[in-house]
């Protein structure tokens, strides 16, 4: 059998590859990126289902629309009209199984083989292998501190006209944790307004902010091409694998619409009522509040632990919400070396590379702190310390 | 924007499209493929969703595994080990979101645009879109009331070389209700093994079955490029949008698995342990025979109809279970223009136009009967009858 070229170019997942590893009781593991199971109603969305079989019986379980359940989008529309004074319609709305599959649909929708895609370097994983499907160019552009390197977006988009769209993570970006700043959002936008050319702004995590003040949206309610992305997986459940697209641009909706009823049909229905009913009936903010609570006592113990326990070369980033820090070691270091070492002292994370769509043995690392306590957060980043002591020792001798 | 050529050619879902009118309060709908909500065990559902929250917890909400849950897996290959004595192990077994996902994810996999694909003629139109993201060349070969016929798919196979695959629903076919026969698969069988192909048997209908023998698989069990898809959407309930995708090919399976990842990580997980843990703790056959019970009822109403109000040239199949059946009009007249003529008589139907690749205003048309009472089905019937004599009326003139 000969396979397509573009599975044969399509990267598996290191971080699925690594799960039975990294998951084992005894290994304390920054690799993966699972919410907190604090942040799942158990209690509440078992009374939704009871309620909701009640309410609604058969519907819950027969095909339906491939846009969506209409109230879920009602629901959806009206968050961004009262958080962010943008107008959205139900209509500018299609329900997605997890914002995962919007990524590849957007990708199938746009983009013919060797056509441009620019990614933030470092860019989310699941983004690069969803896009890579569809056999693209990247262009990567790097983030710094403030965001999205202006200078080099403009000049790749200048030499690029084949570019077709831009995949942004704005709010505590993964991997790094990095938030674009208010200005950076800004610069970006007078870019891009441009061009003709998407931009997505995939917000899986900005719900959970601890710290900080809501930025706006780059292009959301002012750019045609405009797509938000947004998920209930981080703030309700991952589970029931509900995410959804936002665009104001009907004809991109339509071929997302097509796409969509082409991969599978629609979005498990049930799941979608369960959760409409349930944001419905419960008090949201309150729900967030505790999650992210918790992850801001995480997020501390571990930059705690770091400045404690490793060498003072080291640097990390210190996200004011989300579920990862991004840690850059010293130069000429191999985060994939790392990664072995610290599998043998029972310690798993997610070295730097998968994340870079063209760069290999970088000194960048990636860590999750939302599964473990505090306790355990410290005794990982303690081991993780004496590694790199060693290392470092190793590297001057 | 420019969009991608592959979208471009990927047509709209006929059915969808007309959902909105085929599904008003006062039309008589043939047009769905709706299974009828009798085969929704909701009690059984919902005490089993409180059982698995007590017993399973936050695993019912987490992230999961791409392959999907492995004691469904194990379910899915104790079913076809008893069932047809062919040796599937859970590792065999991908569990996908409604087997419309595997249709798309075989074709990324195999598919480098403009190469072949074998499909029945009429074909499922949901595979054809599902298809069409991947820009193949489709090669039609006509179905018979035994089945495929062997003599073009040999000619088909030995003209192509560049053919990747060919796709096939044995048993009860949509949109056609037609079941190969054991001497057609088995002829199948002995041209399909000369070839480097993957062989698809889809199978959501197999179980429908009110009369006759189960048939064996054409490829499972023998074929070393078999793949069996299935489906829980006819048995338990669409809404859930649990399938699977079985195949021993080790390789193939693992670039599947890789696509499954950058689609949509892995399907819904507390509907795949609510579906597990339902078939684990009921009798599926005597769930199974209530359903077969009513369809074959109601496809007797319509057979009956057919006979007494349609004009005697009018054709049509006799199917052995499943949820369509397949009406050829006289030559030279559109099943398009009736369609529209028929909805202004409230009745809907599919014309037969969207199931092939490359014909137009064809004569033929498919109806579904599980979605209405007897009493309604004659009405309809009776209706189309009406407006066919009137049309056959004004041909003659």
């Amino acid at each position: 059998m000969k396979y397509s070229d573009k599975i044969i170019n399509t990267p598996s997942s290191f971080i699925r590859n690594i799960l039975k590893v990294a998951s084992s009781e005894d290994v304390i593991s920054f690799a993966g990126g699972l919410p907190n199971p604090i942040s799942f109603p158990i209690v509440e969305l078992q009374k939704t289902i009871n309620d909701a079989i009640e309410e609604h019986g058969p519907k819950l379980f027969q095909y339906s629309t491939t846009e969506g359940y209409l109230p879920l989008r009602q629901y959806i529309a009206n968050k961004y009209n009262n958080n962010f004074g943008i107008s959205i319609e139900p209509e500018d709305i299609l329900i997605t199984t997890g914002s995962q599959q919007a990524l590849e649909m957007i990708s199938q929708v746009l983009i013919n083989k060797g056509e441009g895609i620019i990614v933030e370097e470092p860019g989310y994983l699941g983004a690069l292998q969803a896009f890579s499907l569809t056999e693209p160019t990247f262009y990567p552009v790097p983030l710094t501190e403030e965001g999205l390197n202006v200078e080099q977006l403009t000049q790749t988009l200048l030499e690029n006209p084949h570019i077709k769209f831009i995949y942004t993570v704005p709010n505590f970006q993964n991997p790094t944790g990095i938030t674009y700043t208010r200005e950076n959002r800004e610069a970006i936008y007078e870019v891009v307004k441009n061009f003709d050319v998407v931009l997505i702004e995939d917000d899986p995590y900005g719900d959970l902010r601890w710290r900080g003040e809501k930025l706006p949206y780059i292009g959301a309610g002012r750019l045609e091409n405009s797509v938000i992305l947004g998920s209930f997986s981080k703030i309700v459940t991952p589970g029931f694998r509900i995410g959804y697209l936002v665009t104001k641009n009907k004809e991109l909706l339509n071929h997302v619409n097509t796409a969509k009823q082409a991969t599978d049909l629609h979005t498990n229905i049930f799941s979608q009522i369960v959760i409409h009913d349930y944001l419905a009936k419960n008090d949201l903010v309150t729900h967030i509040a505790k999650i992210t609570d918790l992850y801001q006592a995480q997020a501390s113990a571990m930059q705690e632990a770091m400045d404690k326990y490793f060498p003072p070369t080291v640097k990390y980033t210190k996200p004011d919400g989300g579920m990862f820090m991004w840690v850059t070691l010293d130069e000429g270091l191999s985060a994939l070396e790392l990664f072995h070492k610290a599998m043998d002292a029972k310690v798993a994370f997610v070295p730097g590379d998968p994340f870079y769509t063209c760069k290999e043995n970088v000194n960048t690392l990636r860590l999750n702190y939302t599964n473990s306590s505090p306790e355990v957060i410290e005794e990982g980043i303690k081991r993780l310390g004496k590694i790199l002591y060693e290392v470092t020792a190793k590297e001057l001798v």
